[in-house]
């Protein structure tokens, strides 16, 4: 190993992509920073993330910011990629909230991307002393600037589900609830794959999926037609315990 | 977020996984620290690795590293995975190592994993003034404890192989030959994936991937019957272009 020529000292952070699924569209959960008392008015929203504490293991970070930011607990996360372009905290307001937050001086932020697939029904503690937590469209992501680079980061996450998706459709499941109806299920896999199914074709490829079990139920409280429910039994499907 | 505690200023690293196949036994390739002329006589084994510099991006240094202690270039390298558990450098020895070859005083180090997949022909510089590089048997790393966290690395990126491997079958050409035996396909496919292939269902199974091609040669200088090559003709195959 060469001689390091020129070491600045950077900061190393977590931040958690967590996805949700409505039935009709695919959510991000985001931050809003309060800082609404400033005259600076810094209210951008961003993924919730952290500097990682001393002799704290990255994984540990995510879960803890996870934690303190919306409550969540028992939360699998699986971390996809680091981002450490060194311009990533470069924009003025990003770096006057990290003083603020941090109390430290900050140069250049290392981040380790986590993601997390959720039931949207899960309980989630939206508004904080200092945070406000919000489910957002990702398709809103194209629409408006995150803080840093999460825009990237949220981007890259789906890009990993995406992958994942592709060969293990059972990755799908994490985001429905017990129950579902096969167009919430077609829905989901559409807009992660960027596709745009056959109702008839994609039927038959899912009642090949290993795990997924046609009910007797239907949904409820619907105007129309109530359609068949289904669920993914863990125990006959392929998808790893965690 | 909330404030942070207590921050220590962890620096970041790259660490590159290089696998080479030479046929029969798939390799890593390792770094000796050659430090003989010290007392302590550390030479130890490593991953080629560095800290990132000032201003530079991850990836940047991933391949900058590679190139500094092996001469190895236009190396596609892929990030899988960042270790950050903060004991990870504690032990004395690569404490030692770090100062003397930074100049820093390095507590904590967070590292970002890179893994590439060679064809094990390629010009590798072997010897620099500080280094030695070698291919290593992947089996050895059971055998002998790397600095750092270096054998979770590499087992972890063998993990990550493992796993591309079961879905893009195409990956294993990257650390072919340009001409293969089937045998050798056969031998790379069962050190991988942990797995003792039947000969003629293995053969079957890979006729049937996109772009493997069967050809009308046979390798040369075999004391035996001379099996038959084949090669992956990329534009036919599935494997993306990089």
């Amino acid at each position: 190993m060469n001689r390091v020529q020129s070491v600045l000292y950077p900061y190393v952070s977590v931040d958690c992509v967590v996805f949700g699924f409505d039935g009709e569209r695919l959510k991000v959960l985001l931050i809003e920073r309060n800082m609404n008392n400033s005259s600076e008015g810094l209210s951008d929203k961003k993924l919730p993330g952290s500097i990682i504490y001393e002799n704290e293991d990255l994984n540990t970070a995510a879960v803890r910011v996870l934690h303190e930011l919306t409550g969540l607990k028992n939360i699998y996360l699986s971390q996809f990629h680091s981002f450490g372009n060194p311009e990533r905290s470069n924009n003025p307001r990003d770096k006057q909230w990290l003083e603020r937050t941090t109390k430290l001086k900050i140069g250049r932020l290392v981040t380790v991307g986590y993601v997390a697939l959720i039931k949207i029904s899960r309980k989630i503690i939206f508004e904080s002393e200092s945070t406000t937590a919000r489910w957002y469209d990702i398709k809103s992501l194209n629409t408006f600037q995150l803080a840093f680079d999460h825009n990237k980061v949220a981007l890259e996450a789906l890009n990993y589900i995406r992958n994942k998706v592709k060969y293990e459709t059972y990755t799908l499941f994490e985001l429905l609830p017990q129950k579902f109806t096969m167009t919430q299920l077609r829905n989901l896999y559409d807009i992660i794959l960027e596709t745009k199914s056959d109702v008839r074709n994609f039927q038959k490829k899912m009642l090949q999926v290993e795990g997924l079990e046609q009910l007797d139920e239907f949904q409820k409280d619907v105007p129309y037609r109530a359609p068949r429910l289904y669920r993914y039994n863990k125990r006959k499907g392929a998808a790893p315990s965690k």
